[in-house]
Formats: structure tokens, C-alpha cells, sequence
């Protein structure tokens, strides 16, 4: 099985996928193709929290603002699960919980695109058309889809010539919210296409609190959006695990006017002050 | 094989994917993702005009304002075809018209959430994270989609221990038209991504009609959109059966200005009226 | 292999893999279903584009503003590939460079839309619902899917009854630039969703070239995105093998104020003038 996951709306997904299917009869899954775009901290987000629901796969990545330039590609071996992408970061906080051991379970390899064999395309005979075998901007087809065909038949990766073992340059790591005496300071991770707004506060932080004060807004607590009438808001802890604010049948980002990036300040209270 | 219809957008369907393919060797369909947001009603206009093309298949919906409340999981036998979702109406439309026969042909069953087991995340040894086994707000991942795999496994549904016979206790029928003369009195059901405007009056209506008042306004009635000129109003039958408000190679809602839930009076005319 | 492609949105798309799914066991691929609406050019593009980098596959293709119309439904065999979909040219493009050999690869056969066979939806004993065995409106799920299954699982082409071969009437040609002294006056063919804009002239063009002025305004030429700024303009050769107009990490069509159909005037030049 071979999961796909990348910024490129449509129909760029879709060169990558014939190109897979060329190389490989593995199943494909469509993660998504609309995360933001070049964004790679959200993608990472977003891998992070929906990967780790799928049985053993190879998991090809491509949000690359930094397509054409050196960088290299990377593929990660994490747990029974491998990724393939580039060497950004946006690999490292799914494969991190992906690997048996979060400090010290992924194998890193480098690839040298330079090895890579891209899948030519059909041209009939007697056409003028001259295109470069491999494309300066659209790795996703020419280097990281051959990449996850290569290594998704392999039987070991060791055994793919172009693949040298390697350290992960780029780290990226999920911001972690920072304790101010009973106040929790975090961030806005993502917004999700309902407006809930996805913080990097970890749910337990609502263990045993009725209501919250949210940047000084202070709501209910609760365990499901039906807890609050509908149109009201609420903070929950959502099932990535995190605090959310939102608002039951509407849009918490509107409704508290945040959006991802924003600092976010939150603290248990126990009645509205004057 | 299994289809996938809901609300959520993206990414979240990808994680019901994961827990299905977890589960499951069926083959995965995607029905849509994109259905109006927390609209029931819309939903099961369109699960009730798409799922009757399909062969038997396990149908799993997700379209559900009421997340975590105590509402019942609903598996519907509807002829050779399963329906799992939400026990808020969103399978009854298509279901019945699945069904052998449409007043008697439904057998119910009701899911307790607290019986299903869902697909825990791969999660590194070592990790500080802990989430509750099943959140309050994603059912589409923890309860729905195990319940899917495992009904379209299952020999017989009476073997699976979670299900019991349930009368299915909420209706939703779309809305039926009025008479009203030679005039028929219906209403908006959707309005389609390019703009037509369906309506909830059977297209036996428009049988031997050449023009039709619609809310006052004269359009003919065509066989199809190039019965007129580019640009021009008409209504036809849809591909669906029903009267549709539509615009040659235009949008239909914003030439008529009509929206979904709209009122609409039909009515067979002659000529253009003074 | 089926691949599907179409200017449908969702979730008619649905319907048409029901149909499909019916009649045939063949693995299903979404090209794109969200080809500019009734643009048979821009669609043509895209699958010139995108079909040639699948394996031999068959392609079902529905941008059809002129549904219920007249228009004959073709199928082309291109080398190993078969493409099925209306005869308004939109096959063409991508066909030609499937074939063989470019001037005289293509076989065509025309469908008559009477002979075809389409899927009727199950619908419940005693329901009152009468609709007709083929709309008028939706080709795509009562003619276009069945022709595509028929032809995957059939030996020969000709073994179908319903297939007589048949001259392609309309041709659709991506316009060509022409060259007025140094300068090629070309056309926008397409903007991505990344805002790059794809010129028709191709990338041979800027050879040896170290700034070019695109419509007067100086930019640089690199071989990718990052040659450049965060920010800034430059022209490339895109990975289709056309002469790109983009900004690093930014939208080249705002940037350029150009978008589809627009004529472009490509000039190589030494330095800024005054």
C-alpha cells in the first residue's frame, strides 16, 4: 500500500499516481492534496495525527517549497511503516511516532536525485516535443514517486543502490506550549475545514476544569460539541488529542477570531470575572 | 467493497481509510467528502440519487451535527446493500429506494458506541502521549468505520455481538410536493456544483409541456440544456427524475435566483402572459 | 485501468464509478474532476499533460458542454491506450501523443448513444419513481461509463457491435506560438493552483537565455523556482515542457496579471531598459 499526501490540489496528484502505477501494483490511498500550501508545518501536523491509523504502508509526501534546490530527498524507515519525501522536515513528526522507539527507532536514508530513474512519458514517434527526462519542478513525479515505487517493492532498503544511510538534517518539531503559573501559552497548530481551532496544548490540560478562559474569552468545557447549544462555544479536547475551541454547528475560528500561527493563552477559571 | 460519503473535507476521511484498511481487504470508493456541511437533508438527497447506481456494497456515511450525544449508530439491510452511519435520518432515503420493497423491505439494527472497538493509532514506545481509546467528536474514525469493516466481513449481521434489532426511530423524508391546481407547489432540495437548481417536483410533471411558469418567470421546457441557446433559461427533467431549473452552459441558481430550501410554484402555460 | 477524469465536481463522479463498478472488475483511477467548467481546451491540455505518464490504461474523459446534443461519443485507440468521451475534441491532444506515431496512430470509432446499454439504479418493488433508462443530461454515467467499461473488457474494439469505425469531425489543436523576429507572441493556456502560468511556447525557447521579457516586464530565467527570491518573478521551463511565468513561493498569474487564454510576447533580453 502506498499513501499519497501533498500540496497540489488537482491534477497534478494524478501524473505522480501513473507513475506509481507503472512501477508498482500496490494499492493507493489519497491522504489529502489540499494541505496548505507550502506550508510545512501544518502538513506535518496534519501526517502526524492521520498516519498512524493506517496498517504498515509507504507514505509519499511531497510539500517542497524548496523544490529543484539541493536538498536532499529523504526515505524513513519508522516502525513498519516508510516515508518517502523531501528532506524538509515534513516527514519527521509522523515518522517520529511512527517508530517503535520516538528518541531512537528511524532509520534515515539519503537519495541522490541524480540516481533516480523517472518514468518517461508515452510520446508518439515523429513529435517535435523535447522535454528533460527529469523536471527542476516537479519532483513529486520525476524523483519522490519513483522513490516510493523503488522502495515500496524493495525487500530491504539497503538493497537500492541510491539510497546511503544518512542523518535528518532538518528537524521540525511541533511547537510545545509553555506553562506560565496555572495559564498554558500555545499556539494555533492548524484550523480544520469546520473551524475548529487546533491548539498545541495537550487535552489533559482540561482534566477537571469547567470552564476556560481562551486569550481572556472564557467558556464551557466540554466533552462534545452537543454539550453547548448549537451556535455557542466551547473548548474540547479534540481526537487528535489536543485542546480545541470551537463552536457547536459553526466556526471557532470566526467565533474567537483565530487563526493558525496565533498565540493562544489558556486557563482554567472558575467564573466569569468583572 | 465499501463507499465513503461525508462532510468532513479533508484530511479526516483519510483516517477512516486507515482504520477500514486496518480492518478489512474490501475495496474503498469515495462517494464524496464535500457534501454540505452538517446538512442532512442535502445528504440524503444526493446518498439516495448516487448509491442506487452502485453494486452491492457497504456504504458508510458520516454526516453528523450530533457527534457524541446519545444518539444511536445505525446499520441498515437494505436489499443486497448495508448502510452504517448516523441514526439521524441521512440513510433513510436511499435505503428505501435500496430496499426490495419500499414499505417493508428494512431490517434496523443499533450500534452501542461502547461495544465497538476502534483502531488505536500506532503511538512510539516511550511517547508522553496519552489520548482517550475514543473521542467525542470523531465517531467517523471510532465508531462508524469499525463498524463498517466489520459488518462488510460479517457472514451474517446477527453474529456481530454489538448489533441488536432497533426500530429505526427517525424519519427523513425528502419533501413531497403539493398540488395546487395545474400549479405544483414544491421546494429548492440542492443546488448542484454547476449551478442547477433541482427541485423536489417529479419530471413526470413537465410531460407534454412546452413552457412553464417557474415562480412567475416563462422558460421553455427543454430535453436538454441545448434546447436553447447558450446562456438561455430552461427546465428539464434531471438526471435524477425531478424537475430541474437550469441555464445553457450557466448557472441556473443565479439566473433564477433560487437557493436551496426555496420555495417553488410550477405551472404549465401557453404563452408568455401579459 | 480505468482513469476518470471530468469537470463534474462532486459527487456526481460517484455515479459514473457506480456504473462502472457494475460492469466491470478493473481498478479505477481519478485523473481530475475539477477541469475548468464546460473548458474543453484547458481540460485538453491537462490530459495531453497527464495521461501520457500512465501505464496503458483506459481513459474516460467527460467535459461535455454539448451533452444531448447531436454529437457522436468516440473512441480512440492510441498505442496501447483507449481513450472514451464526447467527439468535441477534448480526446485529441492527448491522444495524438499517445499514438504511435503522430500523424496517423489514432483508430476512431464513433458510438451511436441508442445502442448502449446503461446501468438502472436499483430501486425499491411498489416505489412510484419512474425515471427514463437514459437522461438527457448526465452522458457520463448513462453512456460514457458503459462504453468505457465495454470497451476495458472487450478483446477487440470492433468485437463491439455498437462501435463502427468512424472519421474524428472536430479537431481541437493547442494553439502554437508564432515567432515575430526574436520574439514568440504565444498564449496562456492554463494557470495551476499555484498560480503558475503555462504558456504554449515551448521551453526550447529560452535556451541560452538569461532574462526575458514577458509582455515588456524583465525577468530572470532559472531553471527553478529558488533561483530566485522568496517572492520574486522568473520565468522557467515547467515540468510539461512549456515556458512557465512563476514567483518563488508566490502566484506568477497575480504577479504577471495574466490568466488563461491571454496573449503572451516572450522576448530574450541582455539588460533592463531604460
Amino acid at each position: 500500500m502506498i499513501t499519497l499526501a501533498s500540496d497540489f490540489g488537482s491534477p497534478y496528484p494524478a501524473a505522480m499516481k501513473g507513475v506509481l502505477l507503472h512501477r508498482t501494483d500496490a494499492k493507493l490511498v489519497d491522504v489529502a492534496h489540499d494541505f496548505p500550501r507550502q506550508d510545512v508545518r501544518a502538513s506535518a501536523f496534519w501526517l502526524r495525527e492521520v498516519l498512524p491509523y493506517f496498517p504498515p504502508a509507504t507514505h509519499l509526501v511531497v510539500v517542497d517549497p524548496g523544490v529543484g534546490t539541493e536538498r536532499n530527498a529523504l526515505v524513513l524507515r519508522a516502525g513498519d511503516h516508510t516515508l518517502v519525501g523531501p528532506d524538509n522536515g515534513v516527514l519527521l513528526p509522523a515518522a517520529r511516532r511512527l517508530a517503535d522507539d520516538e528518541a531512537d527507532g528511524l532509520e534515515a536514508y539519503a537519495v541522490d536525485e541524480r540516481d533516480v530513474d523517472p518514468v518517461a512519458p508515452t510520446t508518439a514517434e515523429g513529435s517535435s516535443e523535447r522535454r528533460p527526462p527529469k523536471s527542476n519542478t516537479f519532483h513529486g513525479r520525476d524523483v519522490f514517486a519513483p522513490v516510493a515505487a523503488a522502495v515500496h517493492d524493495a525487500d530491504e532498503l539497503s538493497s537500492l543502490a541510491y539510497l546511503a544511510p544518512s542523518a535528518v538534517d532538518i528537524d521540525l518539531e511541533l511547537p510545545t506550549p509553555t506553562l506560565d503559573g496555572a495559564r498554558a501559552i500555545g499556539e494555533v497548530l492548524v484550523v480544520d475545514g469546520f473551524g475548529n481551532v487546533i491548539t498545541n496544548v495537550s487535552g489533559d490540560f482540561l482534566a477537571g476544569c469547567d470552564l476556560i478562559a481562551a486569550n481572556g474569552d472564557v467558556v464551557p468545557v466540554g466533552e462534545t460539541f452537543a454539550d453547548v447549544p448549537i451556535g455557542d462555544r466551547l473548548a474540547t479536547v479534540g481526537s487528535h488529542g489536543f485542546v480545541e475551541l470551537d463552536v457547536n454547528q459553526g466556526r471557532g475560528d470566526e467565533a474567537f477570531g483565530l487563526e493558525t500561527g496565533d498565540r493562544i493563552a489558556l486557563e482554567p477559571t472558575e467564573r466569569v470575572g468583572e
